[in-house]
């Protein structure tokens, strides 16, 4: 299944998306359908998501009731909404991962004329809830903060299951599902601030997210999709998720050793290369840019830039 | 004022600690009051803080009550409460400080024999809210995640009137209030990950935090208390927040660009030199021990340390 998170008068609402593309609110066709078990939650993907697998099994009922013309359903399907971030408020910072594909570290270290390792290890860092913006939300630059924003497309899997400690043969069992991330990043800042990621990637609106949430069985083989982003039609990064270093299972157990993941947590698995920065002459985003970020069996997420 | 956060039958309750000692829980209060300015909020600390002016107006008109003996009030007040951190779960990773003050730069150079340079502008990282404990619970050691369990004493601030971009001279118009943050942090494992902190200084139980938020008020001179560690009763660490490299309203000014901070954000402000991976030898905290963080003027943070 897909879900959107729409803006709507009476706030943030998740639905599930019907087969044509219209998107159903989940808990006002719950409600009509008669399905206590999510017509209790309040409406959000986060509610969702903790509901576990009966809240999931009572949507997938939904859908199928739906898409079979059941009236009383259909009729509260939406066309053209306005789609907000799947997670808007996330519950906690969005985990990120740095240098998780080769290419991207060669071109880290030309950029910068110097080595970048790969590391033994995963590198974690996070950026926070308030940097969430949803599809087609301008991602803001502060010209008084950078000079230098950038882009970087990412898978980002979705947790449902909680815990810590996970086994990597256990890790898929612990994915809700899965969505697109752009990592966007103010390269100087990042610089500047003594080698710690997290201020140069947590800028307001540097984390747009969506369109989607895709669950784990739509998405069959997460670990070979394509990825790529275009700047104003330009293809800047493609690649696919076959070439991560550290693959999604190891990513979950090691970030799990000893800290708790739960559901809603997200975790963006690290970006490929043909970013801005390494580019010949280095190349940001600038006022009126589009950036679409593309991964295949999810979506395109597409976001104007503007100086604010 | 202070205010702490009690563990009670029907959940975590914030409470304001009168002169006696005692705590008296704000919202059960309030309502025996009729103040409904507060008694219509959850109880909860987070949205007594993003009560702003007027919320906490009404408690301070409370505590005066209270103090002059009005039983309807006093009555309720409790004498030996369990505390949670006063911010039992955040609504974002806390905000952290690194290299903060010159001594434990130094002996961090020293430890690791290498240079470390005290950087132009603050460097920030986060702990995740699954990592927050209160005061008394158990710092968790995971033999199988690390062997090397730290310590670090730090001021830690709470935002309460949200803002981006806030100018030194304005910053601590944007404070609500200070508690004490123990920054417990896995050196081996921070310097596995690649040199981001995040992942050492994440895990579960690894941000004590407490016991009392005390109000901006209150501290009147946050710059110039002293703070300490001791281990089983042996000082640790001892130092005054005159030492800090980067001043309160400077770390608020340089986080806040472009990066919007929120009612309830908290903000560890850096730690003093004195942690044990710099000791001769280096000692790190082992099952059994006691760890207490101390700072004038808000109390004392007491941890025992449990392998689990």
């Amino acid at each position: 299944m897909r879900f959107a998170t729409l803006q709507t008068s009476a706030g943030p609402t998740c639905a599930v998306q019907l087969a044509d593309g219209r998107f159903l609110p989940v808990s006002g066709a719950c409600k009509a359908a008669g399905l206590s078990e999510v017509a209790l939650l309040d409406g959000s993907l986060q509610a969702l998501i903790e509901g576990g697998d009966a809240a999931l099994a009572a949507v997938a009922d939904l859908l199928s009731r739906a898409q079979s013309g059941d009236a009383t359903l259909t009729v509260l399907a939406v066309e053209s909404p306005v789609l907000l971030a799947p997670l808007p408020r996330p519950k906690k910072n969005v985990f990120c991962v740095g240098r998780n594909y080769a290419e991207h570290i060669a071109e880290g270290a030309r950029a910068q004329n110097t080595k970048i390792a790969v590391t033994e290890v995963p590198v974690y860092f996070t950026k926070p809830c308030t940097a969430v913006i949803g599809p087609n939300a301008a991602i803001p630059i502060f010209p008084h903060v950078s000079a230098q924003i950038d882009y970087e497309v990412e898978l980002a899997v979705i947790i449902g299951r909680p815990g810590r400690d996970i086994p990597r043969h256990r890790a898929y069992d612990h994915i809700w599902g899965y969505t697109i991330l752009n990592d966007i990043t103010a390269r100087d800042v990042q610089r500047r601030h003594g080698g710690q990621y997290f201020k140069g990637k947590g800028l307001d609106g540097s984390c747009p997210l969506g369109p989607v949430v895709v669950t784990r069985d739509e998405l069959t083989d997460p670990q070979n999709v394509g990825l790529r982003t275009l700047v104003n039609g330009e293809l800047r990064q493609s690649s696919t998720t076959a070439q991560m270093i550290f693959d999604i299972p190891t990513l979950i157990a090691s970030l799990s050793e000893g800290l708790t993941l739960e559901p809603g947590d997200i975790l963006a698995t690290g970006t490929p290369s043909g970013v801005g920065y390494a580019m010949e002459p280095p190349t940001f985003l600038k006022d009126g840019d589009e950036v679409i970020c593309e991964i295949d069996g999810i979506g395109r997420l597409a976001n104007p830039v503007r100086t604010v």
